[in-house]
């Protein structure tokens, strides 16, 4: 069963906040498709547990685009909701039972038959792997699910679930961007690329900050951004979008904007083959100090 | 050589503190071996090298008890103390010659002719993992100790003397509670959960502080626990000891306590199957911080 | 292809500031071989790039001497300097073509036809492991390197890049001293040990704060140093050595000294065979608390 994702993927995080009905929603798919974004990233809780209705009414106007993308979506965390009056604090939930119930709950909201790559939103301090494990199991054997991954799991915790399952996690999506460089300190990124995982990167522009903030970190990193934009007749976001592409790990950068100008922009940073040199004066403005 | 401890072990380190006589002791044992508590956590060191000694006399006296209980004791630290005017400073010694000389000498104290499981108290920044891991393979082939493991072990100290053994070390006793929860987050408990280590818990109510303590995070959490103990009819300690017990990992719970009234309380805990959600009740009273 | 370092290694970093000429140096050299040490330490950018040269025209002078030691270099950092005008930033540079390129200026620098043990100076947080490796496996079928370690690495860096080696790396030279305990706590020194790889500490004096500052910390061990010194009947830099010199991960110190009778003082770690308990005693000095 061959697998692969789309260098770029759009995220629906904030799907709802964009405020398109079905045919905008459909338009926006349609022309990041022909860009060559094939990758749509959701997660059941995304707009207080609806932006993956959203998504789903694009595919029931349109089902002939299905086949043309790998949807992925995420479970395991349980809101505060009014949807679910019953949830009384924030948890995590990676229990047989809410994995399969979330991936059949998640098949309805997005219209379609199967998720290509399912995850486990967030580190579970109370996770039975086996438990995990047999139901990703299940919904593979079911066809529910095609593939399976993580996101934000420290290696210890990728390690562990890995060690329950008969094939292998496929990704991590971990938050990562030329403001927020934690794992490629703390060993996760070197993990992953012993392992050979493909890790996505959420925020890659740091929410934003990196283009309005003015603490002296985004100061430093944009003035630098700036900088090697010029050489490479770019704009930042393409160049904060390659220092990751570039990196020998892989990434799948989620962009999380509705407008295509935006994604063209960011999508520039594919055509960026930013240098060793340029990506440690990155580095180095992000830490405030030389490499030792 | 089947191995299996109670869910619940009598730890003797208060032992002498309890000021019981031979008599009084044996009749604590028997009380809590007819409770089914059968595993008994000792450590050549305790009650400044003495407590074994106080066990052992329970052993003298009513030797019959012998076969119905698993003795764990620990070797590996040298106390400043009267009885070794040779140490100038506290420190580890985790040698050959020390291993086996502690063993043999907690036999003697013990009254017993093995150790059913052996740990080694403190990892030894100092440790020969060959020198350490050639006294365990002595001593199991002698017979004088059954089976071995570790206490306050980090992953990579566990790897390094476990790759040195041709027997899988059978637990890492660990310091965690509703109150310390470092092990849950910094890869100890994850590994063993992935290696299928049973680890065992000292400190299970940090050592009192849960029940009269009045810092921010003492309260919280003690607020939390009385709240969950209604709902199951219970007393705080046992919610705080089922808290640990439904854990995953499959904790066994080391009670300090040298009152029968304390350990039957506390033992309810294996009663109360604390849902997921109250898990993370208390977890979140414990961080002070809901979960990402 | 056998390989073996001497216990103590001579370091070159600060050769070019040691001021000697040509004879002065084959003259340090020639007495250090006496004293049996044979492995000797560069980096391509030792004294902005010049001391490789300083000691390549040792071997010029006296060619002989070869064959005797056991030539020690690293590579992969690209430091601001006159020599390279084109490097505006200090940085990390690990791919193949960089590495192989250094070691043939090495060669040519040290006047030699191989290197008998190259290290990566630096873990590099844009390594490709599969490059790095590749350059790697072709310097060693080639003969211009016969073996390969890196330097400054934690476990998880080590462990990327020597799952892509198909033979082991046989060193990690890190920071380790008296002063300097981290990588004892981190896990780095377990997972040498782990993996029989034989580290090297450099800085093994702490750049000489061991000897004039007077911080409570350098105090506190210089003291206790003193105290042991006495009853070994050394000087302290010896005591100093030989902690490192008697830890079961089997230290190769490397010294930074172009003195003779400092190196010989030094030495003289090698026939003390401190004890456990005053490895612990150093050990509690540098901490400043006693072992938990």
């Amino acid at each position: 069963m061959e697998f692969t994702l789309s260098r770029i993927a759009l995220g629906l995080w904030r799907a709802k906040e964009w405020n398109y009905n079905t045919q905008q929603l459909l338009s926006l798919v349609n022309q990041v498709l022909e860009l060559g974004i094939t990758s749509f990233d959701n997660a059941d809780i995304y707009g207080d547990y609806e932006c993956e209705a959203l998504f789903g009414n694009v595919l029931r106007e349109s089902p002939s685009i299905r086949d043309k993308m790998q949807i992925i979506t995420k479970c395991g965390i349980k809101l505060i909701s009014q949807k679910f009056p019953a949830t009384t604090i924030k948890h995590y939930d990676t229990s047989k039972q809410h994995v399969i119930q979330t991936v059949e709950n998640s098949l309805k909201n997005l219209n379609t038959e199967y998720i290509d790559l399912l995850l486990i939103h967030r580190p579970d301090p109370f996770m039975n792997a086996d438990e995990t494990a047999e139901a990703f199991h299940e919904l593979k054997k079911s066809g529910k699910a095609l593939h399976f991954g993580v996101s934000n799991f420290f290696p210890h915790q990728f390690s562990l679930l890995q060690s329950r399952l008969d094939f292998p996690l496929k990704t991590n999506q971990i938050k990562a961007s030329v403001l927020c460089t934690d794992h490629f300190d703390n060993g996760t990124i070197d993990y992953l690329q012993e392992k050979k995982v493909l890790p996505m990167a959420w925020s890659p522009f740091a929410g934003g900050r990196l283009f309005y903030e003015n603490n002296e970190q985004e100061v430093r990193v944009r003035n630098v951004l700036f900088e090697i934009a010029k050489k490479y007749n770019a704009e930042i976001d393409a160049v904060a979008a390659s220092w990751l592409l570039v990196h020998p790990v892989n990434f799948i950068v989620v962009l999380g904007s509705g407008k295509i100008e935006r994604i063209k922009s960011a999508m520039k940073g594919l055509d960026i083959h930013l240098s060793r040199e340029d990506w440690f004066k990155v580095w180095t403005a992000s830490k405030g100090i030389d490499v030792p």
